[in-house]
């Protein structure tokens, strides 16, 4: 899985009818630290994700594994928000202080 | 998913049965703004995109899931027609304003 | 899918016996004027292309969607041979035209 | 597969419901010497794997065949503790001697 | 699928039980005259090759579609030994001449 920061969204009125009601994301590939070094991909969001969030995702037929995703032509889906990233004994990334807004 | 732009088509007439009738598009990887970037890829059109259109495409697995593709070898499917892209609270594609001859 | 050109064939006769009876095909990818970029792949044959072709290949398990290939341990397959390439109202590639011993 | 070494841990409280009880590792690839070369991701662990272990992880739906994550949104699984690596006849990678607090 | 040479093998004591017995062999991706190009990969033999040999593996979902490999974690198979590859009318490869205690 890969972590990225949800930047935007997309929006499509014409679409796949199995895609009808989704939320589409615009999430950017992060480093452990949370900093953004791309690229993007558009993700189907399964946990309710908000702006600036750092989040997990997964690709590939196993996008289709969440109950909201399940037989849709959706190959990424944001499926975790990060509390935190951990390396070496040392926190990298912690979602209360590192997020504007957030609960630090 | 993938933002691409349809920038062309395939003609192709003797191939595997479970391709008949398929509109083959060519499409370029796009960037935010809808900005070619490259690679492209050649995609089955499940939504009926026209030429200039920014679309979402879905690859692998899931390009199989829509009711045309089921079944088919087919590894990359349009399966949305994009409106707008927004980041950060701004903007940045709106197909009203950035296709020729689009709504605008 | 992507674009390739058919440069040449694999022979192995101990294998799989999944594979038994299967023409590999060596597939180099080309660009959307049919020129080759590389790099190449090995590629299940199930249309019959002959050397010099530019072909659609499709990828992952979606290459084992054709009658020829399914449940096989077969990652890229040869379904479409292209007849022409177009983009922005101007032919790109016309088998015709383009290939050696060709149609024109 | 690839050849990682166990660098770190993903907390996420909110998550979909099937990735309850998960152990989020971070992997760094690394060579055959175990070195680090990156990238890294973030993979199950359905073998138990501690820190600055070299692990093999498997990825795409592979990912989902381990008895733990069947079914689940999960692309990358920890399902190997690498003890030695060795090519051409020599050791490249031996656990208990490069990895410390090993068995050597 | 890509072509490869068997340089070594990796030894997993700690590990999912459907790995239980394969033989996981490191391959290194060649060009097409068998030459060493990388990156490597980590793959299970379906077809008991040997070191040195130049071998075809398939990946993702297809590396499970031999008897061996059926419903395991595995990302890439090796399922056939390659005796030539051939371009425009050349012998790029061939095992008899080109492998080090082959049968030329």
């Amino acid at each position: 899985m890969n972590l990225g920061r949800v930047v935007g969204t997309v929006v499509a009125t014409r679409k796949e009818e199995r895609l009808r009601g989704f939320k589409l994301q615009v999430v950017e590939v992060v480093d452990l630290d949370g900093e953004p070094t791309g690229p993007f991909a558009i993700a189907v969001d399964a946990v309710g994700a908000g702006p600036g969030e750092i989040v997990l995702t997964a690709s590939g037929s196993s996008a289709r594994m969440t109950r909201l995703t399940d037989g849709c032509p959706v190959d990424t889906v944001i499926m975790a928000i990060v509390d935190s990233v951990e390396t070496d004994g040392r926190v990298r990334y912690d979602k209360s202080g590192a997020v504007a807004g957030g609960r630090g």
